[in-house]
């Protein structure tokens, strides 16, 4: 499969792939759906005729393609999401003349990315972010608790929701890890990549049995994560069942859950609901599939709401830079996988609505922190530089245990096909000072 | 203050009231805003241009009050919400002949609550729960800890979002209460009073030490809580000032925060996503004003962000009543009042943006579950039976540990002023049958 759109080999962004966002323009600010490929992107708002003849289906292209948001395409549905990939897939192949040689209107429907605004892909109704990855749990647990603070196992069973109390669990190695873990993250402060953050100020405790005091967090961190759309959602009350689940998930984002350490360590609350990073461009499963792979084996075996016999996890490598305030230059900090999740994308969306808790088109679920077994593969500063006991090293003696102001980190992944990429682009974030 | 309207001397809805709702009715079935008054909703659509005439500030109002929320309106800010209740309490008061004697507008204006459908109050983008009361997290921290179980004191002081951690530390007398302890909740399961909810499904293990089973919960809950609406937001990265809190709080509502015990006791997430109920009526600050008293004596003083030193506590009664399925008529199970929360809803507020987290126009913050000193007072079945140890007994032998199948739950308040209640009518809700 080839485009008429020149597309350089290590572009994320080939015909196989045709992302969704939302993206304006100097000469029309007004945000609206386009699909990228190659360097350009496609505006769809620009061939809602095209879409009227070839895709009937989809009963109104120009107001679904208007919007400022995906949800409404969201919305529609699995079947509509396809026919509109094959018809994308069809109209950019180089063997389609109607766009091709049709330059009026190739003037009018492509805008390059450089030169485009993107925005939130979605309006994000509930976001909540699970804690998929053993690993990651292994190491904060390992990291965080003295060998005196064990609970009683009696305690452990019981929790599905609190993550700190599964590191305990993982550390005794009594771990009985049957239901993927989540919790209720802040969708307001979700923001698209590229947006600055502010350092966080709250309560910490430097002086144990001291009274707490106020000020800017010291220990200021990434989590290198993915997290997908939900597409269609589900009713109050009902709930998806495991064989129905990827018919929901619309598509995959790259996520950074900046973290404030010394807020949490132990919850979600102030430590992480000051800022959420995404990557604009939604990569549908559809084109995940050729990289759908076996996740690690899952012992004990799941109930059977959580089973699924087929591959489920997805090959989609990952890699975290950083680039220090007084240096010009990225260094990759770690390189992970998603595959490493110990619990599949279809099975915390299966999880979380088991109760008959509804989903709703453009909610957003991130993988919790994806660390591999490798020292190279950890997720976080937490976790690379042990809780600030290691420092990493960069050009000219800078150094970094945390991430100080100025800084700036970028999140990238990408699946490897024969001969192109399925790529996410980038996730960037740069961290500005604590207001006084 | 008398309006031309009759009111029964026991009505939530007096002209000191003017709760904003909004509502449909079978002739106009698009939702709209109103106001409560007496056992009628004042249709604020219907006189938008008295409001073009009278409060020209307000831009458009047949824009703000069409809509079907009341983010709009929230949006707009304080002082607009107080020239909008000044002008209501005016045009609907005994001495002004205006809305008075127009036949045709009153015909027009005026609709009876009973013909009208209620619908959520806010699109909520992001809802809080809170765990404000002392008494409440005493309870189920000495319910469910075995005196084995207990945590390191380091390990508490760093907690500030997990309530179990905090429940132990009451327990041991050693609590060093800091700030309010909040958690996410899941917005798209909020639902307006009437609304049945499902009971939920999940894993429990009602055999230590053996495989968890999948099944309905049998420990199921209400928590009698009220619920305030951010108004006016902050922007990323800012904070809301203790003393600016109260223009940022929109009004209160009541609300009941279903809980299935054995999928949480320790976290918010499937335990508490399935449903929560509020009531439709917002009851602006403004009328609560007169019911302003002290809360408690917080000790420790708390860090400067959180200190108030004038009366922020709200003299609200609460009352919850429950029919059983086999009975025809509801017993009241607990009295409490909002002024038992050791945190004030400002104090909430301010810490919730203490780290830059921004809120936006219709955010919902619930107080957490409201206990009071005495048994008479506990919120929720779960301390009422402690645990399941004692039975409620109802007419006729009937006898609950726990939420059954068919059951129904009012949650009801008021302020009681000199001759007139401020009320925020009724929260109910009844369970349906778990789906197989
Ligand atoms: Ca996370
Ligand atoms: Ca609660
Ligand atoms: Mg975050
Ligand atoms: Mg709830
Ligand atoms: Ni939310």
């Amino acid at each position: 499969m080839k485009s008429f759109i020149q597309i350089p080999f290590d572009s994320h962004f080939p015909i196989q792939n045709l992302p969704f966002g939302i993206f304006s323009t100097q000469q029309n600010p007004t945000p609206r759906v386009g699909v990228a490929i190659g360097d350009q992107i496609l505006d769809l708002t620009a061939i809602t005729t095209l879409f009227e003849e070839h895709v009937p289906e989809l009963k109104d292209p120009s107001n679904v393609f208007s919007q400022s948001s995906l949800n409404s395409f969201m919305s529609l549905g699995k079947p509509l999401w396809q026919a509109t990939r094959r018809f994308l897939q069809n109209i950019l192949s180089n063997g389609n003349p109607k766009l091709r040689d049709n330059d009026q209107l190739r003037q009018k429907a492509f805008v390059a990315q450089q030169a485009a605004k993107m925005h939130l892909p979605a309006q994000i109704g509930d976001y909540t972010d699970f804690y998929a990855s053993k690993e990651h749990a292994t190491n904060v647990g390992v990291m965080f608790r003295g060998k005196d603070n064990a609970l009683m196992p009696n305690w452990l069973v019981f929790i599905d929701s609190f993550y700190i109390v599964r590191y305990i669990n993982l550390k005794k190695k009594r771990s009985r890890v049957h239901l993927p873990v989540g919790y209720h993250g802040r969708s307001s402060s979700i923001v698209v990549s590229g947006t600055d953050i502010v350092r966080p100020c709250g309560q910490r405790l430097p002086v144990k049995d001291q009274p707490p005091i106020f000020g800017p967090s010291v220990k200021l961190d990434f989590e290198l994560e993915m997290a997908f759309f939900v597409g269609s959602g589900n009713k109050p009350g009902e709930r998806i069942p495991i064989d129905q689940a990827s018919q929901h998930i619309f598509g995959l984002v790259l996520m950074n859950d900046w973290s404030a350490w010394e807020y949490v360590p132990l919850g979600p609350f102030l430590g992480k609901n000051f800022g959420t990073t995404i990557s604009p461009w939604v990569v549908m499963l559809d084109a995940l599939e050729p990289f759908l792979t076996n996740g690690p084996t899952q012992d004990p075996t799941p109930l059977s709401y959580l089973e699924h016999n087929f591959p489920s996890a997805y090959d989609i490598q990952l890699e975290v830079k950083m680039k220090p305030n007084e240096s010009d230059s990225f260094k990759t900090l770690t390189r992970s996988n998603l595959k490493y999740m110990y619990w599949s994308l279809k099975q915390q969306l299966v999880h979380h609505t088991v109760n008959g808790c509804n989903m709703r088109p453009g909610d957003l679920c991130g993988t919790g922190t994806i660390s591999g077994r490798t020292e190279d593969s950890r997720g976080s500063l937490l976790e690379i530089t042990w809780n600030g006991q290691n420092e990493i090293e960069f050009e000219n003696g800078i150094k970094r245990k945390f991430i100080e102001d100025g800084d700036e980190i970028i999140l990238t992944g990408y699946c490897k096909g024969e001969g192109y990429l399925i790529g996410f682009g980038e996730c960037t974030g740069k961290i500005l000072p604590a207001l006084q």
